[in-house]
């Protein structure tokens, strides 16, 4: 099978599977666990302040996550917390690290389908240790000519990996959920881009998209959408 | 410049520059932290099986020792460590996270000249975030031709490598500190390597070598000694 159209970049973190939701499930337990040092409201902003702050120190994924609910614990209780609830947190950790990845509905016959016309990629920021369980755990790594796991996600990351791989900026298309991290980098650089979004998105992750770009970007509802006849032509447009 | 000899790649942590040193400085405070619940030599062998039991979980890199002392502390505690105790090993975090790394002496120099002969990689394992702040500040970046961050250094880590670079085994030296991850690996693809011993090694990283290996393998006092018309040849060959 002939696969002459663009090389599609799939982001994979609430793009091809669910991933935010483990943390805020985390999130709400961690607000019960520390119930009597504050409101949920409170206690969810200083996580979430503290978890941003460590993005410098720690970078993405579940280690820095926990590390940063250990801290918030000790800081919203005055050091009080004792080993018993601190453990408590740590036996968390399983939610995040052991438990195989939920593919996002359609999923993978779609990306069996886009295969057969297009070279797939996977390019996902994170933590190498943990993108690597999860993409094993998705059975979906055959489905890949090219697996790229980064820390970060901006122009600069997505020009060096082209370049290293030889693909053309208008023969690219990056297809994700996030805005920040997927969407505008790839329309930066000149590139396509897909917005996919999921139901819930990290804060961070946010930020608005320059009507200039729109003919680069394209929406659509979830990753299924882009096997319809007009996605299809926009895929394969040079 | 021709560089028509092997393909030289290094190893990182303990090679290039001090990493182990870190690490053993905090066991030592930890120690020293935990001095009312257990004797040094118990403290750090119960550190040590928590550590290599949460490779599995955590993989390598400085999140997973900070998790793993905050996890032997409730543990030797039993659960009675307060905030305040951990709040100092997550404040150790600065030593792993935030120090610039210290080269071995000769190495900046060593590399510059074998440059000049050589193709250069970096092949290191560990945490991908750590991993990239380690070589931006180590400033040697610009001598590799190719760095490549892993979460496991294997026969078939390094052979998918070497195919998807197009280079040729016999073409190819392994240069590192360990036997397990540098060493035993590079010769079973049967590929060249040189070991470069550290003063201190973490015993999970030690192994025997089989000596039906030697014509293969090189041992040097240090990463200079790579410099010595002798080993210029050895290197050179294919």
């Amino acid at each position: 099978m002939e696969r002459a159209g663009s090389v599609l970049a799939f982001d994979a973190d609430d793009t091809l599977w669910h991933d935010l939701p483990r943390y805020l499930g985390l999130e709400a337990r961690f607000v019960e666990l520390l119930a009597e040092h504050g409101e949920p409201d409170a206690l969810r902003a200083r996580l979430d302040e503290i978890e941003i702050r460590n993005l410098e120190r720690y970078g993405y994924g579940p280690k820095g996550f926990l590390l940063s609910m250990i801290e918030t614990a000790i800081e919203v209780s005055d050091g009080e917390i004792d080993g018993h609830a601190i453990r408590r947190i740590l036996e968390w950790a399983e939610v995040l690290t052991e438990q195989p990845v939920e593919l996002l509905p359609g999923v993978a016959e779609t990306l069996s389908a886009l295969s057969e016309r297009h070279r797939l990629w996977l390019v996902t920021k994170g933590d190498l240790f943990d993108q690597e369980a999860k993409i094993a755990s998705s059975g979906l790594a055959d489905l890949f000519e090219h697996i790229e796991i980064v820390s970060q996600k901006d122009v600069d990351v997505y020009r060096t990996i082209l370049t290293r791989r030889g693909v053309a900026v208008e023969d690219w298309v990056m297809i994700g959920n996030s805005i920040r991290s997927d969407v505008l980098p790839a329309l930066a650089l000149g590139a396509r881009a897909v917005h996919v979004p999921h139901d819930e998105s990290w804060h961070h992750e946010e930020a608005s998209i320059d009507a200039a770009s729109s003919e680069r970007l394209l929406r659509v509802g979830d990753v299924k959408d882009l096997l319809s006849a007009e996605v299809g032509r926009w895929l394969s447009e040079k």
